[in-house]
């Protein structure tokens, strides 16, 4: 048994930091580095390819809306052709850094509101997909577990990384019960290291309503940002291990 | 004898349009592909590499500063680290659409301010051919003729194209008279296309002053902006052929 | 009887150039100059004020969503906060240049998107009718004509501007048919110009499915670019001018 | 006997935080606020002038070059005709928000590089002073001792209030000795605190070379960034306060 342990990196942006990247990057397993758009810029982007590889950890691009200000989490309505380039400029800036450090761009997982809605969009989910198949087709697409995302990722004939949440409950259809409903986060740690290591170990989820489903995890997405973020992450690798589950890149 | 002909193509950005790609495209042999700094954008760049492999022209990345607004043309004081990373970006982003194109990326030219702060500053100029030569050593960096941009490509292992200007008189020391002194810009068509001939056979020219010195002519620049300039480059591709002037892609 | 011709101006930016500001601004009233959101910068800002001062055109501020790529016409997800901060910063700006030329400002067009959003969602309307009631509640909101934004400019307390449009089709519930469905434009220049006159001087339209319904025409929008559109505005000048309608600036 | 003391405020943008503008804003009296061109943008504009307005501290205008990677601290080579526009631009874009809250805009203080070069370049700093003068003459223009932008400011007939430094020292011919040389921060604190104290009663400074020059202070620079920073402005204040120096806004 094997996961993943995903993290977003190299958010910051010019005079501006974001997150806690030296902290968190020996806990994980794979960075997603933002590629300019919603975040990061060039300089932050060499940087944290260098920290990536300094640490052995899977490096994938992070490609996100046209939208800084707005941290691409804010809805925008590109056309198909529009996304599939957009993929492409980000996907291959990023590649670029890598390349000149010998390292391998190992996967891509779009970011923010792309994420979202290509999560429920198969026109969209499939513009993401077939711009990382072109470009590499032995890219990992990582994308929300049981989402329509990963169906055409797999269609594409691209390697997909199922992603989970271990703090967010899931409604009876496999998606993520939506922040604004009460119950969508889960609070107790205990409670969601409990839930990871079911999907891990079990590859199932007690759903909100209390049903048990399937879902995949091949990837678990944890945060660096503040010391309770870290300690979680912490406390999630320390309890992987003591189930014999071996954390690495997707992959690997 | 051989001679290419180069020309800034995808300068069109969103809503707005530039240029006249269409026209020029079969008359020259390598394009200069903005790459969405000082003007284009994804989606440009996808049609402007898609419309250089159908007319076999050899496609280039022309990265520029951040300045949309000042269309890459304002000096802006760039350490030499983001100078190195700008160029990777940018370059590596029309990589990518090169690369799932099937296009070989063949060149590099710097544009507007970058271009002219390289030719006159060594620390720049070897930022700019560092970062070239780190995404492919065989890529050909285009810089003026007798400049810095030049020795700087050429100590770092790059191929190097000289690029020389139609239209512009040049001083003893081979640089380009600069826009403000009175003679700058060649007015006569005749004549321009005497000193091109000039350059391309005899690898020399006849400064403002009067006197004959060597320069290297590998490329000449051309413009497809309006009806004049389409007319002047024909004119121009009329006479090197007339001379036996092989017009052809770096390279080819 | 009296009526506006509104055209959007202002809308190159930097390098680049859209649209014939010079040739069209002799023939209409009010004059919307977008604001450096979605097109326009502050040089094209200041000499787009200074050309509707010498035509004596009313000026308008044309805020958009921050997508200068889209051109302002991509939904954009903002909050209600944002959009009125979007609001006042865009107007604000654009006041400034006019202040500092002794020019009125006259009223507030939102664009495209923006527009097109506020035209079905209350909220979005009252947080744009809001921001502009602060700035000034003297000036003259213009939206759509039967539509959500000009309720919610009323409510304010603002002077509301009903803008028709010559070449589009009306459903029965006022609202214009949609780009997607078939007979969305009238094609035919006399039609179009018949349903204008009727617009103005009955205050009826009639509708796609044939039925006659009521509709306000404080200003028409017309555009400037290119030949046949320059013909068709001094057209609609014409006949207007043959009715004894008199085209003059809102609340001139 | 009175002093201004001014920190840069509101330059956070988007889910991007800088500075500690809470913290600060007490011990000031007057805020620079960020115009969304180096830094800021609209929705922190109306906080920053919210907090103000609540701690009855001065608002000025802080506009800066359109480089946020670069903080507004690159020069960028615009010509005069851009920078007027720009600071009119960004000047009046924030005054709509003080419009709205019943906020006067008390003064403008250039940013970074573009405050740098207009305490060197006279065409640059009456490019900015007349922009100023035309949006409101009453306007206080802030700027470095005894520099040009100060001189220039006076000529146009604006109020210019002269920025002393407390770490910085200073050359014999009143400019500030560059942070490329030795000794051109004041470690120590008290030597800081004695330098501002002086420089407010005597309006003298020793500068580098040991000589005493005449120095104009008519607001202190500080910064809220941190917790040794705002422990200095409290020492500042506190040693004011047993000189009778009385700490109050630009006018007031």
């Amino acid at each position: 048994m094997k996961i993943d342990l995903n993290c977003d990196l190299g958010e910051s942006f010019g005079n501006y930091k974001i997150g806690n990247d030296q902290s968190v990057i020996p806990l994980i397993t794979s960075a997603n580095i933002a590629c300019g758009f919603h975040a990061g810029d060039e300089n932050v982007m060499a940087e944290t390819v260098k920290l990536a590889k300094q640490n052995h950890v899977g490096v994938g691009a992070h490609p996100g809306f046209p939208d800084l200000q707005g941290f691409g989490r804010r809805n925008l309505d590109m056309s198909l052709k529009e996304i599939f380039n957009m993929v492409v400029y980000q996907v291959g800036a990023l590649k670029a850094f890598c390349d000149i450090q010998g390292v391998k761009l190992n996967h891509v997982k779009p970011h923010g509101a792309l994420y979202q809605m290509a999560s429920r969009d198969a026109e969209i989910a499939k513009a993401i997909a077939s711009a990382i198949y072109e470009i590499d087709p032995k890219l990992y697409l990582m994308g929300l577990s049981n989402s329509i995302l990963i169906d055409e990722g797999r269609k594409q004939g691209l390697n997909v990384a199922s992603e989970v949440f271990a703090d967010r409950r899931y409604e009876n259809d496999g998606q993520l019960v939506s922040r604004k409903k009460e119950g969508a986060v889960i609070e107790d740690s205990h409670e969601a290291i409990e839930q990871v290591l079911q999907m891990v170990k079990e590859g199932t989820v007690k759903t909100i309503s209390g049903e048990m489903i399937d879902i995949k995890a091949d990837t678990i997405c944890v945060h660096g940002d503040g010391a309770h973020a870290l300690e979680f992450v912490k406390q999630i690798r320390s309890h992987l291990s003591e189930e014999n589950v071996d954390i690495r890149t997707l992959g690997g």
